[in-house]
């Protein structure tokens, strides 16, 4: 805990009321890891039963995976931060609190409720969570928008974290706790919402150019 | 000029050695006139002399224009704001640091540079500025990727803008000298890089699902 009442770097951020985390990392991070896996798991044992119109490929079933987990994510587990500016003082802090409290050890940016961080969460939120959802219902009912609604929530996400590194660079880069929690939050925990949008949208991109190929040489 | 030797809003703004402006507000705005003309009108021209494989349509005519007047503006007139901390103090402001003193009585935030609208304006500059130019040139020469690409920059700039009105908001929502700027530089200037985008991302998400749409009446 440092001199201001709070574990967070820069250490002269004023957090008054701060009440200390309960939670330990490990009671934090298990909803991620049940999330994941009910997602995935959902998804797949969903999707190889519904046959209408021809097996969905593999790599379909685990993008509705991946669409389902962004959603809960999102809408689930991110959400409440918009709505609780009060977490950190909170006396009794609920599970969300503490998430947001532990994250914060990455980037106390969430815990100063930074303009940017903020304005970023409510369009994560708002319109790449519904959206999401939406991906993976398209691709389950293959309809012809699914890959430019996969390629666009995509590239909302890949704009989201490139803003969001940008600024954090821009802002001092001085937000975290320690290394430690440098490279597993700041940056280990962002990369998959970096890496994966990245191949999504290059899949996307280019079966969309696929298809406006072959609609050229037929029309030829 | 306020009490803190500056125009801006809000009059606590700090702005040590700020130079007031010289040019006038027509002055400002004639090399944007004159690149809209120049884009629109250059395009349409040399893109109804180009007839390899068929004609453009008007549509893709006007959309080359607006493309090429996109990149000009984020490539020539907005990159020289990144790389002049020190346009506000300048002895012999050029017209770059001219234009942005005028754009900051509509929004001071770019007069403070802060760090949100820094980290904007490099994502456009440095992205968005030679996408467009590829948009143009894949219009012309009839890419299967241009419609894939088109959406792209145009998701790209209406998240840019979310971005900007929502941490505007935000952060108190008092960064115009008055209610003429306002409406004038915040919401005006920044109304047609919303409204342009908007439809050609809605045309181009509408061929992309026609293209699927087509390929999937083919091969059933």
């Amino acid at each position: 805990m440092g001199e201001n009442g709070h574990p967070y770097s820069p250490a002269e951020l004023e957090l008054p009321g701060f009440v200390p985390q309960r939670l330990s990392q490990g009671q934090i991070l298990a909803p991620f890891v049940g999330n994941a896996v009910f997602s995935v798991l959902g998804a797949w044992l969903i999707s190889g039963r519904c046959r209408g119109g021809g097996r969905l490929s593999r790599t379909d079933r685990l993008l509705m995976g991946w669409w389902l987990f962004a959603a809960l994510t999102y809408i689930v587990l991110e959400s409440p931060f918009l709505f609780t500016p009060d977490f950190l003082s909170k006396e009794n802090p609920n599970y969300f609190d503490e998430l947001f409290k532990e994250y914060s050890k990455g980037d106390s940016r969430f815990a100063a409720r930074n303009s940017t961080v903020l304005a970023l969460e409510v369009v994560t939120i708002v319109l790449e969570g519904p959206a999401a959802l939406l991906a993976a219902y398209a691709i389950a009912s293959r309809k012809s928008y699914s890959h430019i609604l996969q390629f666009a929530v995509s590239l909302a996400q890949l704009y989201g974290r490139l803003l969001y590194f940008i600024t954090a660079y821009l802002d001092g880069f001085n937000f975290w706790v320690s290394p430690y929690y440098f490279w597993a939050y700041f940056i280990g925990s962002n990369s998959s919402w970096v890496i994966i949008p990245t191949l999504v949208a290059t899949r996307s991109w280019k079966k969309i150019s696929a298809a406006f190929q072959a609609e050229k040489i037929k029309t030829r």
